[in-house]
């Protein structure tokens, strides 16, 4: 993702791994949109897309337009918290230099503070992880919490990389992460990229690779990490938990600080949004269930603490 | 399935929901292709078409011809043991009329038999079960053991839809079963046409479910049942049973004799077939993953008994 001639340029990540392809993202609306349907997405991210994003709101002295545009991307994905975070920070910058007459060129500096303190806090995430890594450690990863999904090396992969990069022996399962397959279409691609060995499995096979002890440790990213340490990922996460509890493996989730929300309790208290019956319906253009199949089709799940080793951060590991 | 005019006509599963199309096998080829290709699957049924499938031996008092048929058909698909079962009561019935004009004729009419027995099984494998429904139940069942699978109403199913017609209210979960899409395909339809509510989820989504209290039965089917009664059956379920032992949740397989196997003393011994990687690559015409992405794709997992509630039999119901 970047940011020139007042566009945001971003991968489009519903076209991986087939094709590479990037969109100028030009107004409010587009950016918006592409939250929305997953072009650009990872909880991460989308915080520094939102934070992008804003700038490009017609008329940045509008206090009313202003605060439409950052209504609209809270709203767009109810759970990651860090689109609120990030509008937030963004909103509060905005307010101190409201007088200025460059506003806009300052509020365009403040998303790119905001993407380069990600990046770097993915750097630190992954100092931070590797110290938990073994020599020789074959890794579970759910989803995507790579380079795509943040403004860096990621947080989750962004430990495998860290690790591997230091000459670690570090083997990869991936799962495809049903229903979008994040983990088939872009941490596999990522993988691959970087030259990290890896194998692709589906959701379900992960029970059987623990009990024959091929799992080491698991590492997710998060969406939101509540006060209590309970957090919300993809779903998925948590029957991965509950397998790492039942089989005695170290279950970890990486996020940086703009994902934890100390207002918010504990997992009860986070929302969960609902995505689309066609995600299920449908993989690409294949139909794979009956055209008016009943579907369910929550996008994240809540893992309680104490299913949890501990939340690597920028800042060092939280256990519960 | 049906046998007519020295064919046997099957309906071809890899086309459903999308398409109803039967196909007519003349040949032991044919037959072995359709079991190994999956558009005949379902661990009952593929015994079925077994048995049907070595009357188109074309020389049935050529000892030689006919071991290698046998052969054939117990090595298309090493785990469902009701292959291996259906070879034999065939081979022992043709070696008992072997002198016999209408040795052709008496071995389709074995595999009748053979056919017409498995959906008796089924009925009373209903029965059996219905008895551990409650009046009102939120059941999870895997892949497909239906009517599809097997030569009768199917044996998870078979339980359900005895349950459903007899007056309880049954609201299925239906995993769509990754990586062939069982679930999505074929046990949706089932119950579409049937008339039974279900609701479509991802495999990953079952954690979730259940930590929330919305199921409160898992039912399975079962592709070998070892003398211990761990069992084999299609990949997932041993996850499945994890997370049912976690949250409480009774947790039963369903299986016709033909599905045990005395010889087989615990499901450490039991072979698991290995698949295509690109049943992971691809779904139906959808590349989701790099196409050189490596892959492990085992069909199966072997479920411990300790985490099996019973298992459901025409004969009543074994518990560990």
């Amino acid at each position: 993702m970047r940011w020139a001639d007042d566009t945001l340029i971003a991968l489009n990540q519903r076209a991986l791994p087939l094709k590479e392809e990037y969109l100028s993202l030009k107004s409010v609306d587009e950016v918006v949109e592409a939250i929305g349907v997953l072009t650009v997405r990872g909880a991460p991210l989308i915080g520094i897309a939102a934070a992008y994003g804003l700038c490009l709101t017609t008329n940045l002295g509008d206090d009313a337009l202003f605060a439409d545009s950052c209504r609209r991307f809270i709203d767009i994905r109810p759970t990651a918290v860090n689109l609120r975070w990030a509008v937030e920070r963004m909103a509060g910058f905005r307010t101190r230099n409201l007088r200025c007459d460059n506003l806009r060129e300052l509020m365009i500096e403040e998303a790119r503070r905001t993407h380069a303190e990600d990046a770097e806090m993915c750097v630190r995430i992954g100092e931070s992880g590797n110290s938990i890594v073994p020599e020789h450690c074959r890794i579970l990863t759910h989803c995507n919490a790579g380079a795509l999904a943040t403004g860096g090396i990621g947080t989750a992969l962004g430990i495998i990389y860290t690790a591997h990069f230091s000459g670690k022996r570090v083997e990869v399962w991936v799962d495809e992460t049903r229903p979008v397959l994040q983990g088939a279409r872009l941490t596999a691609w990522e993988l691959s990229k970087a030259g990290v060995p890896y194998k692709l499995i589906s959701d379900s096979m992960v029970g059987h690779l623990m009990a024959q002890g091929r799992i080491d440790l698991v590492i997710t990213g998060a969406d939101r990490v509540a006060a209590n340490l309970d957090y919300a990922n993809k779903i998925g996460t948590y029957s991965l938990a509950v397998l790492a509890k039942y089989h005695g493996i170290p279950f970890y989730a990486a996020a940086p600080s703009s994902t934890f929300d100390p207002a918010c309790p504990n997992g009860k208290s986070i929302v969960i949004e609902q995505r689309p019956e066609n995600e299920i319906r449908y993989v690409g253009q294949s139909q794979v269930a009956p055209s008016d199949a009943p579907v369910y089709n929550p996008a994240f799940d809540v893992t309680p603490h104490e299913l949890v080793t501990g939340i690597i951060t920028e800042k060092g590991i939280l256990r519960p």
